[in-house]
């Protein structure tokens, strides 16, 4: 019987030891719009925390996925989350959408109304978390790179970016204040108060400085 | 034994019969924006529709229920057609929407793209059909009513409602369609080419005779 | 003394036939936008009817002058119309706008309201019959060539063209019917109801074909 | 000698007396939107002026004249500047404008660009002065009171501002700094971040406390 104990507890240790050494890596999800579909392009953000991981020795910790799509407001994530996001079964969602919702109503009359805006972004948040999935909020960063709050829709980013803020308080979401870094950045690093050409090429999308900021931030709320 | 045989039998004959008499009837869900909202008032269409099922003496085989909200576009009945409608178990759902998705392009900047509109629409539609409903659609009826396509929205009421035309082709469902309907009637019946108060209050919304009009074309298209 | 009379009388004559075949040509003004601007090019419609002028030997009987900036709406021709248009003392001027006054409503949200396009337009043909100059107006042709009215601004051009249309009979100025004439063109020529490739390379801009077929449209008018 | 010196020296003087007493007002026209068309009213803000001046008992020193039209955009000014401004032959001319031009963006497309808003203001300033009118600019005050920069217009009107404060200087005019007095006075009297009910009824137009506000800046601008 003694042996017996003995067998068995090396098959336990064994067993513990393997998924310790084995452990399947922490599945991230980066859900979200261009910027995101970009963001696993060779200089997008996503690559960069990769090459960061990889650096820090911890790569295999860590499964990052893009699922971006250009041209996507918030509805378009709800409808898309059971393909592209709950069928891989990822630990963390990182939810980074906004722009367009606001871009759109000026540039084509298709933006997302505040209240609509709240309610799809809430019900995401509430079917990720019943999934047990751990889900981290993003603000969406920038419509043009003015620091005086002199960019066409700063007023309405800085709206959706309180509404997120709420949001992710509300449901206890780590959050990724990208606005804020950015504005923070622009103030200190934009003298002359350029309109784009500081993180972003086109107002818009992430430069290489951008990704990098971008991933540094990201990276620091998922490697916790 | 042979009376207690009959008697068996009557009660089961009376228990089929009453079954047949008071079979349930069949539930229509009508799932749209504020015209359907407005559709269950005094003088709504689903009122007037109960009423003429009244006259038919029908009544009891039809139970037309309203799921109409203000300002609802085609990506709100998405969210929101797991608890308003398929939680009621309808055997017939009739999709009126698309009103505010092309409305709201021009008055708020927060109108649908029709590439969304047309890939939302056939989500509710499938979804819809999977649980064995009954699906109708309509076509958005007027954004004001002259009638030589010289009302802002009328490119865009005509383009969405060809791409509502061709999801209930591709997807067999009867087309309740009622731009086309409304179209015709303002030719016959808007001789100066006014651009409300024919079938509408407000270019939009039904007067009297909008919702009678509108219950007429919907009944034939439910009661076959 | 006969000899001298003789001498005078031919001075005289040839003067008189000098002055009849170097008559002072028509000066005509295209006043527009970047359909006007491109109007000049190469195989503009300008260039084309400058052309057909030849062809017909009468092209010194003419002087036509470009005037079309891109980006123009009414109350743009009417800021620089001083600048641009009277300082050149016309004796024709073709107006030519309307295409950005309502497409720059969805794409920049910066379009014309329906009575302030009104009220620029009749300000300018004022200004120029007050100096006796013949105004001829034109119709916006098309923003999208779909002959079904299922482009999304058919209903505004519609509206914006009656409108016109209205002002030119008011005023009594001849009316190059361009709307209508596209239309008629594609319900004949675009069997596959696509939205541009007929006359446009763009759904707005002229291909080669659509610039010889306003070019023939305004000759007659300006040629009478 | 001595005699008609004494009489000249007394027609000198009742003359320079009577031109002292019977001075001509000074002329001051206030030309804007709906803002200055409701400033006449019983509690708008040049009433409020004329109360004042009438306190300081200098009222008729300055004739106050509103010449605001609801909607009105910074083209439409230019369009009735001769009817409603020149042919009054003012003194000062008082430019607010801003806010529909801003505004109509989004609620109906109908917005003003802001290379064009710079040419018509530029335009404006340049005609009255040629006259030899002095021109006072002012910054558009609000559209939500909200302090933190988060109401949907807050970056374009802040742009509009920086424009108009650029054209101030440009053109030597003296400037009443709306946008950023309101904005001060928000961060300071409204704790509780509302976006209307501290200088305004509806986000836009003034209240009681609003008219007051914006009567003491004008005024100091004004009598200078």
């Amino acid at each position: 019987m003694k042996t017996s104990l003995k067998i068995l507890t090396l098959v336990l240790l064994s067993t513990l030891m393997f998924s310790l050494t084995q452990d399947k890596p922490t599945k991230v999800i980066f859900f979200g719009d261009s910027i995101t579909q970009a963001g696993v392009g060779p200089s997008g953000y996503i690559t960069k925390m990769k090459e960061t991981l990889e650096k820090q020795g911890i790569k295999d910790k860590y499964q990052l996925i893009g699922a971006g799509i250009g041209g996507n407001k918030v509805y378009d994530l709800y409808l898309r989350m059971e393909d592209d996001v709950l069928s891989q079964k990822p630990d963390v969602v990182v939810i980074y959408i906004g722009v367009n919702d606001v871009w759109h109503k000026s540039s084509m009359g298709t933006g997302t109304d505040a209240d609509k805006f709240t309610g799809f972004y809430t019900a995401i948040i509430k079917k990720l978390q019943s999934q047990g999935i751990r889900v981290i909020c993003c603000t969406p960063a920038v419509i043009g790179e003015r620091n005086d709050n002199s960019n066409q829709q700063d007023g309405d980013l800085n709206h959706y970016s309180n509404i997120i803020r709420g949001l992710a308080a509300k449901f206890d979401c780590p959050l990724i204040d990208l606005r804020k870094e950015f504005q923070s950045y622009s103030l200190k690093n934009n003298p002359q108060n350029k309109d784009s050409g500081i993180l972003t090429t086109d107002r818009v999308h992430l430069n290489d400085l951008g990704n990098q900021f971008v991933a540094d931030l990201m990276l620091k709320a998922v490697v916790k």
